[in-house]
C-alpha cells in the first residue's frame, strides 16, 4: 500500500474541501450571520493545515493503483464527511458531534436525512453549506460511477459507448478527465436550468439555491421541518421540482447523447424506458389507491402522488404531504420504490433501474431452463450482449443490498422503533432517499435516534452511495493482508 | 403434450387421494360424527368415480417427459386440494368453497394458515383430516425435492450422494422409486418416534397424532384457535415439540447416512450446521432482547424462543405465545427467519439454508473480484464444487423469491391490512409457515381476508411449495406454445 499518494490526495481533497467553503463562507458574511462566518473561517483554517500537511507527503511513486484507489474513495468520503461536519459545530449551531457527522455524511451522500429537529433556527450559512454538500456530492457521484466502482463494467461501457469493458488502473485516469468535464458541464448546465426555473416559480434567490441543489444532487435538504408540505401542490414550484427530481434521475450520457444529436438513440435507452413505466405505473397505481380518499380533487391527487413517486424513486426525498398517513397500497409502492432507484449514471441512489431489469433477464432465463435446462441465453440490454461477469456483479450486488438491508433493520430495531420504522430507516439510509415511514417519516425525524444508530444509518449511507463492494472490500482483511 | 398421459396420471393421483380419505372415515366412525362420516364417504365417491374415468384414458405412449412431468406436478398439486377440500364442505363444517380451498391448500402444502375462525368447533374426523393432509403433503414434498424440482441438481446430488447432476427424464422412474421407498420409511420411522414422544408427554391419542403430522410435516394445523398457547412452556410436550420440529427440518438424506453409521459424514454436513447455528445465534437474540421484560423467568423466556425459532425457522408455524406483542428485534428475527426456512431435502418451505450459504459464497465471490477481477473461485458446499448453473439457479431463486414476496404485498395490501400484516401474509404463505404478524398473528387469523385475497394467497403457498419455477414455466405461455 502506497500509503504516501494516499494521504496525498485525501490532503488535496481536504484542500479543494476548504476552498469549497469559501461559498458558504460567503453566504454568511452576506447575512451577516457572526457565528456562522467564525466556523466557516476556523473550519476552513483546519482543513487548509491539515490539507497542507498531508498534500506535501513525500511520495515515492505517483502510479495510481486498484487498491490505493479503494482506499481513497472509501476513506475520502468519511474523511471528507467528518471535515464537513465542522462547521456545523464550530457554528455552535449543532451540540453533538455525531449529529453533525450524521448531517454531513446526509449532505455528502445525498441523502438529505437530518437529525437536526429544528432546521428553521439554522443560520442562512449552515443552511447554504448543508445543501450545497449534495451539490457537491452529486458531482462526486458521478465521477465515481464512471471511474472506479465495480457498476463500471455497467455503466462505464454504456456510457459514451467506449467498447472497453473497465479501465486498468494504469489507463484510466486520462479518459477519467476527459468524460468527468463533459459530466461536469452537463451537470452544471442542469443546475442552472433548474436554478432558473425554481426561481421563475416565485421563491427567493436563496430558497431556489438549496431546492436547485437538493433536486440536481437529488438530496433532499430543504428549509423547513416539513419539507415542502407548506407550498401549495398546485404551484408551480412543485411541478418544477417534480420535473427537476425526474430529470436528475436519467443517466447522464443521455444528455451527452442529445447534445450529440443522437435524440433518437437516447430515447431508445431501455432503462430510460423502464425507469418512466416503473414511475408511470406507481403513479397510476397512488392515485386509484387514494381517489377519493384524502384531497381536495384527483388532479391534487394525482400531482401528489407523481411528486411522491419522483421523490422516492429518485431518492431525492421531499415530501408534499405526510405519505405516512396514505393507506398500506399507497404507502408499498413508495416502500418498494425505495429498492428502484433511478437511472444508473445519475446522482441518484438506491439499486437502479438497470440492476432490476437485468436481474428480471436472469430470472426468465432460469425460468427458461427449467425446460431448456442446456440453452443458456446471454443477457442483452440496449441491443448489447453483457458479459456473464457483470451480469454476476449485478446479481451479487442485489442479493448483498438484500443482505444489509435485513441484518441493518435488525439492528436499528435494536433502538426499540417498531419494525416499519427501523426498516424503512435503513431502506432510506443504503438507498440515499432520507425520508422513511414512522418514526423516520415525512413527520418525524432521525433526531429520535441514539448516537449508535445515527452512526450505524451514516455507515449505512456510505456503503449504498459507494455501492457496497468498494468499501467492503477495503474493509475486510484479506485486502490488507496482501 | 402427451395429455392422455396426464390425465391418466392424475386419475391415480384422485384413487390414491379417495382411498387415503378412508382414514379420517375411521375417525369420524369411531367418534360417531354423522355429518363428517357423510362428507367423506360423498368425497370419497366423487374422487372415485373421477379418478376411475381420468385413469382409463386410452393413452398413447406411456413415456413420461419433463414437459409432462411439470404439468403433472403443478396441476397435480391443484386437483389435489380442490378435493381435499370437499370433505370440509361436504360436511357442512365450512361453508364456503374458498375457505375450504385456502384450508386444503394450507394443509397439503404443509403451510398451516387457517382461514377458519373457529376451529376447536369442527368435528374430529375434519381436524384428523386436516392435519393428515400436513403428513402426506410433506411425503409428497420429499419426493417432489427430489425427483422433478430445478432444486434437484442441488439437493438431488447431495442426497444419496449420487454424482450425476440430475436425472434425464427417461431415468428418473427408477431412481426415484428406490430413492422414495428410503425416504417414506425414515418419514415414517421418524412420524412414529414423534406420535409416540407426543403421547408420552400427557396428551390423547387423538392430539398425538394431530401433532405429530404437524411438526413432521413442518405443518402447524392443531386443535385449538390459540396454537399452543394453552399448554405451559414448561410441559415436556413442548420440548418434544420443539425437538420434533428441529429433527423434521434436518435434510432427511443425513439420517440415512446415520442409519448407514456415516454419522461423522451426517454431522460434517455444512447446511446442518448452519441450521444450527442460526437457530442458536437467534434464540440467544431474542432470549436477551426479552431478558427481564414479559415472562416469569430466563429459562421461560429461552424456551419460548427456542420454540419460536424453531417453529419459524422449519416452517411449522406452531406459537406457544402471541409473538406479536414481543419488542421489535425479536419480530425482526422471526421475521427474518420466515425468508430462512430449514435444510434442502427436508419437509420446511421457505428458502432454506443452503440456498442463503450459495447466496453468501456468491456475495464473497464478487467482493473479491473488485480486486481481482480475473478470479473467479468456484462455489464449494460440503467440500464439492456446485456447477455454476446450480448456482445460477439458486441465485434466480432468490432474486424471484423477493420478487414475488414484494409484488404479493403489494397486492394483499390492497385490502387495506397494514404493511407489516400484508407483507407476513405474503411471506408466510410463500415459505409455507402459516403464522404472521399483525392481523395474521398468533392472535389473528385469515379469516379477515376477503376471498381474493385467500385465493392469492393459495396461490403463494403453492408457488412456494413448488419452488417457485416449475409452477411459473407451467404457466408462462411459451410453456405451451412449443
Amino acid at each position: 500500500m502506497n500509503f504516501g499518494l494516499v494521504a496525498r490526495v485525501l490532503g488535496n481533497l481536504l484542500l479543494i474541501e476548504g476552498a469549497i467553503l469559501a461559498v458558504p463562507l460567503g453566504v454568511s458574511l452576506s447575512f451577516r450571520e457572526r457565528s456562522s462566518v467564525f466556523g466557516f473561517l476556523l473550519s476552513m483554517g483546519i482543513l487548509g493545515l491539515i490539507g497542507l500537511f498531508l498534500s506535501n507527503i513525500p511520495v515515492k511513486s505517483s502510479r495510481l493503483k486498484t487498491r490505493e484507489a479503494m482506499v481513497i474513495v472509501t476513506v475520502g468520503w468519511v474523511v471528507a464527511a467528518l471535515f464537513a461536519a465542522l462547521p456545523f459545530v464550530l457554528s455552535g449551531s449543532v451540540s453533538s458531534f455525531t449529529d453533525a457527522f450524521f448531517e454531513a455524511v446526509s449532505g455528502l451522500t445525498t441523502t438529505g436525512a437530518s437529525a437536526i429537529r429544528n432546521v428553521e433556527a439554522l443560520p442562512k450559512g449552515i443552511l447554504f453549506w448543508r445543501s450545497l454538500m449534495h451539490w457537491v456530492g452529486g458531482m462526486g457521484i458521478l465521477v465515481l460511477t464512471l471511474a472506479i466502482l465495480p457498476t463500471l463494467g455497467l455503466v462505464g461501457s454504456q456510457m459514451f459507448k467506449a467498447e472497453s469493458p473497465g479501465p486498468s488502473p494504469d489507463r484510466f485516469t486520462p479518459r477519467i478527465a476527459a468524460t468527468s468535464k463533459i459530466l461536469y458541464a452537463i451537470y452544471g448546465v442542469l443546475t442552472a436550468i433548474i436554478l432558473f426555473a425554481v426561481r421563475a416559480s416565485g421563491v427567493s434567490w436563496f430558497e431556489s439555491f438549496i431546492l436547485a441543489f437538493g433536486t440536481v444532487g437529488t438530496g433532499g435538504f430543504g428549509l423547513y421541518n416539513d419539507s415542502l408540505t407548506r407550498h401549495s401542490v398546485n404551484s408551480p414550484l412543485i411541478l418544477v421540482l417534480a420535473a427537476a427530481m425526474f430529470l436528475a434521475g436519467v443517466n447522464f450520457s443521455l444528455y451527452y447523447d442529445l447534445i450529440k444529436g443522437r435524440w433518437r438513440h437516447a430515447l431508445a435507452d431501455v432503462e430510460l424506458r423502464l425507469y418512466i413505466i416503473i414511475a408511470a405505473i406507481c403513479v397510476l397505481g397512488i392515485s386509484l389507491n387514494l381517489y377519493g380518499r384524502t384531497y381536495a380533487s384527483f388532479g391534487d391527487t394525482v400531482k401528489h402522488a407523481l411528486f411522491q413517486v419522483g421523490s422516492v424513486m429518485t431518492t431525492t426525498g421531499y415530501s408534499t404531504t405526510d405519505f405516512d398517513l396514505w393507506p398500506s397500497f399507497s404507502k408499498g409502492i413508495l416502500f418498494t420504490l425505495m429498492f428502484v432507484g433511478a437511472s444508473a449514471g445519475s446522482t441518484s441512489g438506491s439499486v437502479k433501474v438497470v440492476r432490476l431489469l437485468i436481474a428480471a433477464k436472469v430470472v426468465k432465463r432460469e425460468v427458461a431452463k427449467v425446460l431448456h435446462p442446456q440453452a443458456a441465453q446471454p443477457v442483452v440490454i440496449n441491443g448489447r450482449v453483457m458479459p456473464e461477469s457483470v451480469v454476476q456483479g449485478v446479481v451479487g450486488f442485489l442479493l448483498l443490498y438484500i443482505g444489509v438491508f435485513g441484518v441493518g433493520s435488525l439492528l436499528i430495531s435494536l433502538q426499540g422503533l417498531d419494525m416499519i420504522s427501523s426498516m424503512s430507516a435503513v431502506a432510506s439510509t443504503l438507498g440515499n432517499i432520507g425520508v422513511g415511514f414512522g418514526s423516520v417519516g415525512p413527520s418525524g425525524s432521525y433526531a429520535v435516534l441514539s448516537p449508535v444508530s445515527k452512526l450505524l444509518l451514516s455507515f449505512f449511507m456510505l456503503l449504498g452511495r459507494l455501492e457496497l463492494f468498494t468499501m467492503l472490500a477495503v474493509l475486510s482483511p484479506g485486502f490488507w493482508k496482501e
